[in-house]
């Protein structure tokens, strides 16, 4: 008998009709003979429902309480789909994310799973039961209630995976799979059968938010395959693996993009030790996460350093970042909110060449200017206009002619 | 430092403001130099809202699946209260059930308190932290939520009160205290200063649902004063208590009514041993509370046999009866729903006499029939006509002066 675990989204757990649908998904599942452990979020709208009322109540709620407060929605969800699968005829358990032994540090509202005690899933799989567990939740070991974050389902549900010995992680959502780009940009965007964990890394990372990267991590690490399929279709969805046949790919899978980038650009910095860090350190502190950073050659010892932020952080980072600029001296602090990224990302591209040069070049050919260039081992990143993103995105699917099956 | 546990029902945080207002009192109890633990149930109709969810799904949810989804509720209140408190300026933590040690046996949807270990809510109240739990709801030795039935909050608070030696257990609701009789009827009514446990007891089993029976008792048993006051205004509530004062009086404390009656009559019962059980065990087994049984004297070794039940309870007793009925030879079975039933009750009434006759004078007086009487140590109840119970509630109260103070 196989083990499975399947996630289950916001949008698939909405309401008590959508609830009904998914526990007949599950049931076929079970049907098939599978041991199955399914992980849930909170329904619909409810996170941003109990955050609405706890800024009622107080313009900056402890972390510890928000936490408590926003694990209740998970807990909801869970419970009504034991009873949809009841009602179904299957023996059905929901356990909190205490109860299915999910320990993590005390980092409230964004914390880190440490370990799972799966003692009571096992248990609970050995009686038979198909268990629900409440997502994007832990308990610490002085037994307080924590959260994952922002899509820490995906993590809960990578995490009892590997804790299980699952055969594969699940994850159900509103989309049929991974695209090769963005399909309501690009017609002829493809959903891709299979792809790798670093490949699905970089594409959460850089824009296409389906799926959490620390989940991907996780899987990766542990070398558990990882399944994006929708909740509503039959479609197969797209397989996230390490297996052998990553290994010779040696093509671009997909591109990923961004409209949401700002650009800080601090002219005329004395190029000695320290100067990063002194820029860097409080604009970490400050909670503000920094993306891409160019520093270009020095002349005369005086170089130019740029970097993007978010567009949402940009008046805080600017106002972190302009008394440091006047105090190492610099000629100018500069800042552009109108920008955006774009990538193409494939393993194996940097042993490759050649991805880099028809990059530029489809972006030459549509007359877009690239501001920046950053890139990892399978993925290369322009920064250009935020007005040619769309542009640039369908230029480069057909560029590398990802609208082909493989 | 004295303690003290105060508790608040669902009317009093039924929305943010009504949390803040809430949240005053309390911080208002605290800078008095009490140390205080609150007990919070769920906000206004949540409980029923989260039912009504389960029944979209589940016609008939699993007791314990529906005691997670409940146990939610207040879950959501606690940690709203603790921001509230914290805006205020004052260290608030909130914990659930199960993390404030409420250990039950495993009896879902009316879990009894087997202990509390109160290791968690002494660190926090040690910590100068006023402690917050979330009511109605325990864990049990496995680790599964259960809830403690309607109005178990106020078991909560008064066993946290036990175990955690406060000097008082305050219950704060939407009424100003007990009232000599229902004050909707009697516009006379006054709220009394104090009373004593049993007193409150046959109150609030007989009609005043103010409090919860099980609570009171608990108070009882451990000897706890409960104050039962208005989260609304300031009025000085009333103190249920054993002392002293108790002992000496000697009179009727209030009058307490029920509109909710059926009477089933079985004629013609032959009077041998064994017939009683045959009646009762299958009632008991369909979960049916019979109320007042009277059994008349035997002619010819033959009885008749009435006792009441809740009116909603009416058409299924008479199934289970029927055909028990049939097979001891019963002549008839007789029913009859239209009824109410009026007490009154007072501390050592049966030591007294006159009570009684005095009772059933004022009634006569109205032109009230009596159907059936029944009687305890500290209370007589009359079962009357549906239709004249409201007269009955104005005319005891008049006769036994209860306008007066004492």
């Amino acid at each position: 008998m196989a083990l499975i675990v399947q996630k289950y989204g916001g949008s698939s757990v909405a309401d008590a009709e959508k609830i009904k649908s998914i526990a007949r998904r599950i049931a076929a599942a079970r049907d098939e003979g599978n041991q199955v452990v399914v992980v849930v979020s909170a329904m619909g709208d409810t996170t941003d429902e109990l955050i609405n009322l706890a800024y009622q109540i107080d313009s900056c709620p402890s972390d510890r309480e928000l936490d408590v407060l926003l694990s209740t929605g998970e807990i909801v969800s869970s419970t009504l789909l034991a009873m949809a699968l009841k009602t179904l005829g299957y023996a059905a358990i929901s356990l909190s994310g205490a109860q299915a032994g999910i320990r993590t540090d005390a980092a409230h509202s964004r914390a880190r799973i440490l370990g799972i005690d799966p003692g009571r899933v096992v248990r609970e799989l050995e009686k038979g039961k198909i268990v629900i567990v409440a997502g994007f939740q832990g308990i610490t070991d002085e037994m307080d209630i924590t959260t994952l974050g922002r899509g820490g389902s995906d993590t809960t549900a990578v995490a009892l995976a590997v804790s299980l010995g699952a055969g594969v992680c699940q994850i159900y959502t509103d989309v049929d799979g991974i695209y090769t780009a963005d399909p309501r940009l690009v017609p002829e965007a493809r959903s891709l059968d299979e792809m790798g964990y670093e490949e699905m890394l970089e594409l959460a990372t850089y824009g296409a938010r389906v799926m959490h990267p620390r989940a991907v991590e996780l899987g990766e690490i542990y070398k558990v395959p990882i399944l994006v399929a929708s909740s509503f279709t039959d479609s197969s969805g797209t397989l996230i693996h390490g297996g052998a046949s990553m290994e010779i790919r040696n093509k671009v899978t997909g591109i990923a993009h961004d409209p949401n980038v700002a650009k800080i650009t601090v002219v005329g910095v004395p190029d000695r030790p320290g100067i990063a860090s002194s820029i860097f350190e409080p604009l970490a502190k400050a909670d503000i996460s920094v993306d891409t950073i160019v520093q270009n050659a020095s002349i005369h010892n005086i170089t130019d350093l740029t970097f993007t932020v978010a567009k949402s952080d940009l008046d805080r980072a600017m106002e972190v970042v302009r008394p440091i600029a006047g105090s190492i001296n610099a000629r100018q602090c500069a800042s552009d909110s109108k920008l955006g990224k774009v990538s193409i990302i494939g393993t194996g591209m940097q042993n490759t060449p050649g991805y880099a040069a028809r990059m530029f070049s489809a972006l030459s050919e549509q007359g877009i200017n690239i501001q920046l260039i950053t890139t990892s081992e399978i993925r290369i990143t322009c920064i250009i206009d935020e007005a040619r993103v769309e542009e640039a995105v369908r230029a480069l699917h057909k560029a590398f002619e990802l609208e082909q099956a493989e």
